[in-house]
């Protein structure tokens, strides 16, 4: 897979977070020669929240997880993802790799099974190897480290073309709280909840409920606004653990929840810069709306549009797509009132061309990596934002031949 | 632009429609060396009814149709139709190019403006030169003629390899009723209202809300049963006129709305056959859900799903992502009774892959050019069918670089 054009240049040094280690293996689940599985071992006295795909068809782990989730909680914890299977739509053997999984590590390591939550990525509706993982977890034991989170965001890769990682430190009273993440994700990205497998490790400290309301704030203005494909993963799984070993409580505290939604933003961005065929990370900008609600239906229809993802491919100033777009969405607009902006090119506006507006100048602004469109309906104070790429031939490639 | 393999062997011999008669001519409104604009006059008598896009961005021809079927209706009447620019998102002036054309047919046949419906279809947002059509007026009036209707079907092509044409005959008391319809459309292509521009005439006799009835039914299962791409167009119109000339009363005939759904199901069949870069033509039957509402939430999601699309475009039976497309709908489903076929291949039922079911068989279907989905969700009896073909490199390819 060659490197997406909009890969960050390094993956960031993560800090060390006290309280968790990690472990990557290779264990042939899918994919040959490479990590496919990593163990995070957490402490007790981890504080543990998460957000899942609202599928129908959603997998075994993320039932799993969720039913674990919703029960008290408390002793060591501990996290096993695998990739090159999803273990998805695979009935009752499904549920089966889960158990068998589960109980493995909680035996191995001495915790209750209520306490290791597990995902899975890859295709859906093969059955899971899951002994090829069980041979694996001593290895995984013994080669727990402080300092293995990259290779935790390596095992859990599948189209995706570079690690995810991202990282914060904010001070409060006097001491350090660090934060680091990793993700997954590339193609079959879309909100609700969005799209791929995020883990985020902090020594903060903070009540389950606390954690909990924080990340589903975030949620919804970071993951759940990005948009590769418009298809909706069975297997998405955000979680979340704070360890406490900073020893500071950042309950209700403003500069912890910003830097969670920064890396939590980050961690989405890369996901776009790694869409499956990607040359071009889209910033959707929309203003005006008679609402919030309507503010998002046009920037999830511009987001998710075929032909104006494909007019950005081809760096075709094609605002008419984004004119039909704004149609199409359901929101409530007036051709009259709209407002178009490309980058820092106002385009149209009053029902039509800008007089200013050039050809040339639209082009301008679609030849580089990085584009802003922005939609005014001149309606309301609603706004929105979502972030998505383009769709290129790289894209059919990928997913015209995905199995073989 | 190369002929899609899903193309028709042929375009079929329309019949004669009394009362109505077509010209069309190369009025280079963008294209150059070919007919791009259509002119169809019908007697007084004829009774006109229409469906137009749902979009909040819809063109001005649009509009202003519109807002003329609403009124009390007589007389002659008439339809012109160009390609290469759509007329749509240009402001006052893209109404008064509407009001231009309108009154310069009125002038030419002296026919009121009321009854003067136009259309246009191409590129949005670029001021229609509609002097270009006013300067071939006098050539499409007297060029009029009966047998003219598969040259009106070639002028309002765009990215369309080849012009659609449907016609049906049935005899009612012992006379002959012909209805012959024409269609535009293979990209921007998605329900509520489908997807193009559809003009049907017969020589029936009926009444105008009569007419809207039964045309607004059977668009609910034909036109807005198609997908090419989930974008939906600023122009789409379908418009049908019953001459009346056959003196035939078809008011409440069974077997003329049995003909009319033929040759609208056929027009729709038509336009999803020259899908944009289509190799595939693809039926999603869905049955088993809770309600038709449901199972037309599943039906479209599977049909817009870019990882079912490319999957089939690499002829790659992969099912899983069938289950994820029906995990997104947000219609009501369960995994353990969820059951799929392709073509006559038992996929996966109770949860699982089908034991029955070997890779090979799923491939062989896949290697037709025509594939049937079946999904049965075995909750109730709601059902639904949509009809949608492959998203390829073609499509990349045409829409990446739609303008220049």
């Amino acid at each position: 897979m060659t490197l997406s054009p909009l890969a960050p240049v390094a993956f960031p040094d993560l800090p060390i977070i006290k309280g968790v280690t990690f472990a990557a293996a290779a264990a042939g689940v899918k994919y040959a020669g490479r990590r496919d599985v990593m163990l995070a071992v957490m402490d007790a006295g981890t504080t543990i929240a998460g957000v899942f795909t609202t599928s129908a068809t959603r997998s075994a782990p993320v039932r799993d997880c969720q039913a674990k989730l919703a029960q008290p909680s408390g002793g060591p914890a501990a996290i096993l993802v695998n990739s090159g299977n999803s273990n998805a739509f695979t009935g009752k053997a499904g549920d089966g790799s889960v158990t068998a999984i589960t109980q493995g590590v909680a035996d191995l390591l001495g915790i209750a099974s209520s306490r290791v939550f597990t995902a899975s990525t890859g295709v859906i509706g093969e059955p899971l190897k899951h002994d090829r993982i069980l041979a694996k977890l001593t290895a995984l034991r013994d080669g727990q480290s402080a300092a293995a989170l990259a290779d935790a965001a390596a095992a859990i890769m599948t189209t995706d073309t570079f690690a995810k990682g991202s990282t914060q430190s904010v001070q409060i009273d006097g001491k350090t709280v660090n934060i680091a993440g990793i993700a997954k994700g590339s193609g079959m990205i879309a909100p609700d909840m969005a799209t791929m497998l995020v883990y985020i490790f902090t020594d903060a400290a903070i009540g389950q409920a606390d954690l909990q309301a924080l990340v589903s704030m975030h949620n919804t203005k970071t993951f759940n606004c990005i948009t590769v494909d418009s298809d909706t993963s069975t297997s998405d799984s955000l979680m979340i653990a704070a360890t406490g070993t900073s020893g500071v409580d950042v309950t209700g505290n403003a500069a912890f929840s910003d830097a969670l939604h920064t890396v939590m933003l980050d961690l989405a961005h890369q996901v776009v810069r790694d869409g499956e065929g990607a040359t071009k990370f889209v910033t959707i900008n929309v203003r005006g709306a008679a609402n919030d609600a309507d503010a998002r239906k046009v920037a999830m229809a511009t987001a998710n549009s075929p032909l104006v993802k494909t007019a950005i491919a081809g760096e075709d100033p094609n605002w008419g797509r984004v004119v039909m777009a704004v149609g199409k969405s359901g929101a409530q607009a007036d051709r009259d009132t709209l407002t178009i902006t490309f980058g820092d090119v106002l385009v149209a506006q009053n029902g039509w061309v800008a007089p200013s507006y050039s050809e040339d100048a639209g082009a301008a602004v679609m030849k580089h990596p990085d584009i802003t469109i922005g939609i005014d309906l001149g309606i309301g104070t609603g706004q929105a934002t979502a972030w998505t790429c383009d769709l290129t031939h790289g894209y059919i490639t990928i997913n015209a031949d995905y199995r073989s």
